[in-house]
């Protein structure tokens, strides 16, 4: 991931794993959400905040690739970045890491839509431009590389 | 269980599982809510239409015990009874079989009380009084026992 | 979806919900997993046997578009087609829609390989490459189209 | 919760929500387990080692009472002290407190079991009674009230 982003980490707890031993592959789109949470709060959007006025922003799309094995007390590092999709969309990529290893268990995107009161798609909100843009110009946060 | 009762059944998902190789245990909860979502729609009480009318069904309390192992894909049967509890609450019981054993693997209750749309609680609607005193007269649903 | 495929029908549980009201995006992903269940069970493999046998059927990838609106009590139908993809991997295809209305609410793929008692790739075993051949043949099930 | 207790912090996740607007209920059961895993961790004991070695603690019981609202992205503090029952089992007790507030949204307790590599019960391991111990000594730990 050579863009801008941001990391966050935590660790993997006992309810997000499977009899197969590993994190149930779903919940990596979980992992994504907090990665995606963090790195607007680290840029000063609050997504609840968003919320309050009325829009939201819907998951219209999501891939991710499971690459490696990944359990119970793991502690895992979410790197996140933001760019445009188009006009209306934004479109988030991530990378899952364990920690203390150089290996990624998991990678992929997530694109959304801003929709206004009436639920229908509406232009990015200014702040939300304001941190892609911010990103872009390489990076603008500590955590950035 | 001794009361009348409903039952409806369906397979454990592999999702629910956890590293241990059996149901992550807060996933009874879970399939307690399936037993009261049925025994409702079964009584005529769609429990989405309640919602609609601006009530909602908190939750105030829940217990549990986890008596066996159940695994992915084994079909349980979750048995589910309604009662009344003071003039706000509704108190339902629960039993999670694994089909075609005897095996009970968990048993618990749930407390709710009716939030009216200005968040307080508000008396049983007519509907749910009406459920409850057909099931305390003996059943009046075939699943009864 | 033209291909050969199977249908299963259940409703949305409260516990998918999210706050925007609807299902948690990252769930469709566990409704593509009980359709492929099923698929196999209806297929004569119950997919519990195999992992009894030492293999496991580890998911590599998954992508999901989120169409539509769906939430608690909706009855969904999940379509499921499988196919082979290269000599190790399987690739699940899935539609979900709300029944009774032609309105489909999410679509994706995942793509899994199987995995010997070693933890490496290994053939598709021999149960799991003739259920591909038949639905590629035109269905030789009932609920295939 | 007068005892010696152990504190951990996170945010609610957009995932355990439900449409109702706050933490679906049985996700308090996935916070209860956050607070146990960070209490053994903080006294030494890391509970995946404990599998490791073919122990498992599975919980055999659960109550939880849901006192007040808590929702997307609140900071929550989870209070943990742990209590021997009798001589297999052990009683975790639990607060969740939405930071930053006196609020106390949900409290409970689980009981707990050792199993041994034979699937039955055996006595606590040495270094969960000397955790208990400690803890009943008056804390031991910088976070103790």
């Amino acid at each position: 991931m050579k863009d801008a982003h941001d990391e966050v980490r935590f660790r993997v707890r006992y309810q997000e794993t499977d009899r197969m031993g590993v994190v149930y592959h779903a919940n990596h789109l979980v992992y994504f959400e907090v990665g995606r949470t963090e790195l607007m709060r680290k840029r000063g959007i609050r997504y609840a905040d968003i919320e309050k006025e009325g829009h939201v922003l819907a998951v219209t799309e999501a891939r991710a690739r499971f690459l490696g094995r990944v359990t119970y007390d793991d502690e895992i590092a979410v790197r996140t970045s933001i760019k445009p999709e188009g006009k209306t969309q934004v479109r988030f990529e991530y990378e899952v890491r364990v920690t203390g290893e150089e290996r990624k268990v998991c990678d992929g995107y997530t694109l959304h839509v801003f929709l206004g009161p009436d639920g229908r798609p509406m232009r990015l909100p200014g702040a939300v431009r304001g941190v892609i843009e911010r990103m872009q110009r390489g990076g603008g946060h500590e955590d950035g590389a």
